[in-house]
C-alpha cells in the first residue's frame, strides 16, 4: 500500500462488494479476523458502538409493544435441549457442548451453548404461566448465541457467536399468536427500514425452509449491493409444537387446562449491522444515518500558524458544547486537512465541521454532510438546527436511496431459461410457481441445482395471485414466489 | 401464605436479611431459582431492566474518561490461557471447558468460557500497539462471564455467570498506569456511589489477596444489612505481568522496543444491582434511586362507579403524556387500591399518582414517594416539575442514609479479643496490623481461623499511620486493616 492509498479508501463497491466489504471491515476497524479460534471475530469500536444503538432502538420498539426484558443463562441442559424432536434435529450439528470445568473434572450433564433459546425459556415459562391472566405472555432477550456453522463464516454475516434479540410470545390462541407475527414483521419494517434505512420483503418460507419446530416461518430478506439476498429478523408460528414436550399450559376461562400458542422472533443485531454497512456504504467507505454512526461529528481544526491557538480553542469549545448531545471529536493529529477529511469520510463520520482563520472572523462554521458529499458555510449559531435538520435529512435521504435501487432489483420472469441470467446479474425474480407446501420441495431442488439460486416464499405484504404454470414443473401454479442468490 | 401475605410484603431486612433476600428476589420476580443447572439464574423483568440502566450509566462513564467499546469472543483458546502462569493457576479450577460439538465431534482444540478477558484481549493488543503513537490504549467490554465457583452460589451475589464490565488499558509507563488506577477507583466512587447510592471503600488487597498474575489489586468493600463486605468493583496493576507473556510491546519515543503496562478493572454488574437492593430496601420491600427503577411511575385509577369513565380517560391521559420520557403504567387489575398500593410500594415503584373523583374535580393529583412513604397532593399541571424534583431528592435522601449507616459501621478496635464481637454483630473493624505484603499473611491466617473474618487490606482515601503494635502478633504495627466478615 502507498502512503496516499493508506489515507483514502477507493474501492467499486457495486463491481467488486467482496472487495470493499473485506477492506472496509478492517481499514474502519470495524472487525478483526485474527482472533485465534475459528470463526470468532473481535469486533471493534465501529462496530461495538452502532451495534450498542441499533439494540435501543429494537428494544424500545418491542417494550413498547409490552414485551418484557429478561435475562436467560446461556447454558441449556441436554435433557432440555432434546425436548423437541425438530428443534433438535435442526439444530444439534451446530450446538457447542461443555463438557469438562477445571482441570479435566467432567460435568454431571453436558451443557449446550444456546444456539437459541426456546429449549432454556419455555420449561421457565411453563411454571411461570398458570392461567389465562397470565396472557399473553411477552417477553425477550438480548444475547449472543453459539453456532457451530459449517458454511462458510464471514464477519457480522454468519459467525459462530452472534449478537441477537429473541421474543418469545405466549398466547391462549392461535389467533392472538398469528396476530403477533404480524406485530413483529412490523416492528421489523419500523426499525429496520423506518430508522436504519434498510428496505425489506417478508416472505413466508416454503415449508422446507422453516425454523426447526416451527409451524410457519416468516423472514425478512434485505438486499445486499453483489444482488445476493440476506436474510433478516425472522418470526416464527410454533403453534403447540414446543408447549406440548415443555408443558406450557394455561387454565382457560371454561376452567379447562389447554396447551398455549407460541411465536419467536430473532432480529440478529450484529447480522443488520451487515446490512447497515452494506446498504449505505459508497465507494469512498462507509456511510451512517446519523443517530447510529460511532462518531456523529467531526471537528477538523484547518490551522494557520499564528492563529493555532484561537482556532484549536474553538474547536473545543464547540467539542464541549456538542458533547453533551452527541458523540463528537476533534482530530488533533499531524495529518493534513486532506488527508483528515479523507479518513473520517472513510470511517463514515457524518457531519464534519471545518474551522479555519475565515470561519473565526466571520463568526461561521464549514460544515460537510457525508451521505450527499456537500459543504456549506453557516452561521456559527446555526450549527445545532443544522445538526438536527440533517439527523433528519440524512435518514431520509439514505432511505430513498436504498428503496430505490431495492425496487428496481425485482423483476418478473416467465421463463426458467431466463431465471438464471437474472439472479446471476443480481436480481431478485418474481415468478409463478407449484406450491411452497411439501410438493413444490422438488421443482425448488431443481431452482437449486441448475441456477444455485434459492425459493424464498410468498410474500407477506401482498396477496399476489398468479394465472398460469409453475415455472419448473409446468403444472399449475399456486403461488407468485421470489427466487434469488443468498448469502 | 395466606391472601393479605401474598400481598403485603413484611419482613425485617435487619434482623434476618438473609430471609429478605431471598424473599423479595421471588416476590418481586427480580431472579428464578429453578432454572435447572446449578449455578445458573434466571434474571427476570426487576433485574433486566435496572441491570441494563446501570450498564448504561457506567458505560458512560468510562467512555467519558476515553475508553472504547469492544466486543470479544467469549471463547479462549487454551493455549492463549495458559500463558500467564499466575493467572491461570487461579483460574484453572473455575474454569468451563467447551471440548465438543455437534454430534459428540471433539474440538480441535479446548476453548475456556472466558471467566476473565485478560487472555482474550492482551493478543489482539498486541497485534494493535505498535508504537506511543498508539498508547494509551482503553478499551471496555460489558459482558457476561462463567465460572465454577465451588462456594455456595446465590443469585446476584455470586453465579456461575455473572454480568460485568471489563476495561483493559495500556500505557507506556508505570506511572501512567498507576493514575489510571486512581481514576477507576474515582469511577467507581462517581457511579456507584453519586449515582446508585452505595457507599464504598477502596482498599488495597494484601499481597495474598490480590488478582492471579496482578502486582497490586484494589478493591471497593461495600456493606450489607447483615453487616457483611460485598467486594465490588476491583481494579488491578498488572505491571509488565502479562505484556512480557503476550508479547505486547511498543516503540517508545527513543526508538526503542519496550514492554508496555497494564490495568485491568471489573465493576460487576449484576452483583452491584445485589447491593443496590441490598442497601436500599425496607421492610416493604425494594427501593431505587428513579433513574433504575424497573418501573418509575404507577398510576392507580381510585374508581368510583359513575366516575369510572373519566377517572380511567385521566389515567391515560397522563400515562401517554409521561411514557415519552419515563417507564409507566396504570394498573388496572380488579386488586383494591390499597392491595395496589402494598404491592407497587413492594416492587419499588418510587412514585404513585392516585387519581379519584376529588382530583379529578380539583384538577389536582395525589403522589406517593416510596422512598419516604409521603404522600401529598399536588395541581395536575405541576406533575412534571414534582416528578423532576423527587428524581433528585430521591437519591439525595437514599444517599444520606446510606452513607450514614456505612459511617457508623466502622469501629475502631485495638484487642484482638474484642474483633469477633464486633464483627459478629455487623461492623467493620479498623485496627492495627503488621502487614499486608507476604509477611503479614500468617497474622491474617490466625484471624481468619478464630474468627471467621478476613483482612481487607489497607484504605486508599485516606493515608492511615498507626502508632503501636500489631493485633495479632504483637510486633510493630505497619498498616491500618480494616477486617470483617464476608460474601
Amino acid at each position: 500500500m502507498t502512503e496516499k492509498e493508506k489515507i483514502t479508501f477507493n474501492v467499486d463497491k457495486e463491481k467488486n462488494f467482496s472487495k470493499w466489504f473485506t477492506e472496509i471491515l478492517g481499514r474502519a476497524e470495524i472487525a478483526d479476523l485474527r482472533y485465534n479460534v475459528k470463526g470468532f471475530v473481535v469486533l471493534r469500536e465501529w462496530a461495538a458502538i452502532p451495534i450498542k444503538e441499533m439494540y435501543l432502538v429494537y428494544e424500545r420498539a418491542l417494550e413498547k409493544k409490552g414485551h418484557k426484558r429478561l435475562i436467560f443463562p446461556s447454558v441449556i441442559p441436554e435433557k432440555n435441549f432434546l425436548l423437541e424432536k425438530e428443534h433438535v434435529e435442526g439444530f444439534a450439528p451446530d450446538v457447542f457442548w461443555i463438557t469438562e470445568y477445571g482441570k479435566g473434572e467432567k460435568l454431571e450433564e453436558k451443557l449446550a451453548l444456546r444456539p437459541t433459546s426456546e429449549t432454556a425459556m419455555y420449561r421457565m415459562y411453563s411454571i411461570w404461566i398458570r392461567s389465562y391472566n397470565d396472557l399473553p405472555f411477552k417477553a425477550y432477550q438480548s444475547n449472543q448465541v453459539w453456532r457451530h456453522e459449517t458454511k462458510a463464516t464471514r464477519p457480522l454475516i454468519r459467525s459462530r457467536e452472534f449478537y441477537w434479540i429473541e421474543a418469545h410470545d405466549v398466547f391462549a390462541t392461535e389467533e392472538e399468536a398469528l396476530q403477533q407475527v404480524e406485530e413483529d414483521m412490523e416492528t421489523a419494517k419500523e426499525v429496520l427500514f423506518e430508522k436504519f434505512g434498510i428496505p425489506l420483503i417478508f416472505f413466508k418460507r416454503p415449508q422446507w425452509d422453516k425454523f426447526p419446530g416451527a409451524v410457519d416461518t416468516y423472514a425478512a430478506d434485505c438486499l445486499m449491493p453483489d444482488g445476493k439476498i440476506i436474510q433478516q429478523p425472522s418470526t416464527h408460528f410454533l403453534g403447540q409444537n414446543f408447549s406440548k414436550p415443555f408443558n406450557l399450559k394455561f387454565m382457560d376461562r371454561d376452567g379447562k387446562e389447554k396447551y398455549a400458542y407460541i411465536t419467536c422472533y430473532g432480529p440478529a443485531i450484529s447480522r443488520i449491522y451487515a446490512s447497515l454497512i452494506a446498504t449505505h456504504g459508497d465507494n469512498k467507505g462507509l456511510v451512517f444515518p446519523f443517530k447510529l454512526a460511532p462518531l456523529q461529528i467531526i471537528i477538523i481544526p484547518i490551522v494557520v500558524k499564528d492563529k493555532e491557538k484561537k482556532i484549536f480553542d474553538k474547536c473545543r469549545e464547540l467539542q464541549k458544547k456538542l458533547s453533551k448531545d452527541f458523540r463528537v471529536e476533534i482530530d488533533l493529529s499531524e495529518q493534513s486537512p486532506g488527508d483528515k477529511f479523507y479518513f473520517w469520510e472513510m470511517k463514515g463520520v457524518p457531519i464534519r465541521i471545518e474551522v479555519g482563520q475565515k470561519e473565526l472572523k466571520e463568526k461561521s462554521l464549514t460544515v460537510f454532510r457525508r451521505d450527499t458529499n456537500k459543504r456549506i458555510k453557516i452561521k456559527e449559531r446555526q450549527l445545532l438546527a443544522f445538526i438536527k435538520k440533517s439527523d433528519k435529512e440524512i435518514l431520509k435521504n439514505l432511505k430513498e436511496k436504498s428503496k430505490n435501487k431495492f425496487d428496481k432489483s425485482i423483476v418478473s420472469i416467465d421463463k426458467l431459461t431466463e431465471v438464471k441470467k437474472a439472479v446471476d446479474s443480481g436480481k431478485i425474480v418474481r415468478t409463478k410457481f407449484c406450491s411452497i407446501d411439501k410438493e413444490g420441495e422438488s421443482c425448488a431442488e431443481i431452482i437449486e441445482k441448475q441456477i444455485n439460486a434459492f425459493v424464498r416464499g410468498t410474500r407477506v405484504d401482498k396477496k399476489e395471485k398468479p394465472a398460469g404454470k409453475c415455472i419448473v414443473c409446468g403444472k399449475k401454479a399456486n403461488t407468485v414466489v421470489y427466487i434469488g442468490k443468498t448469502y
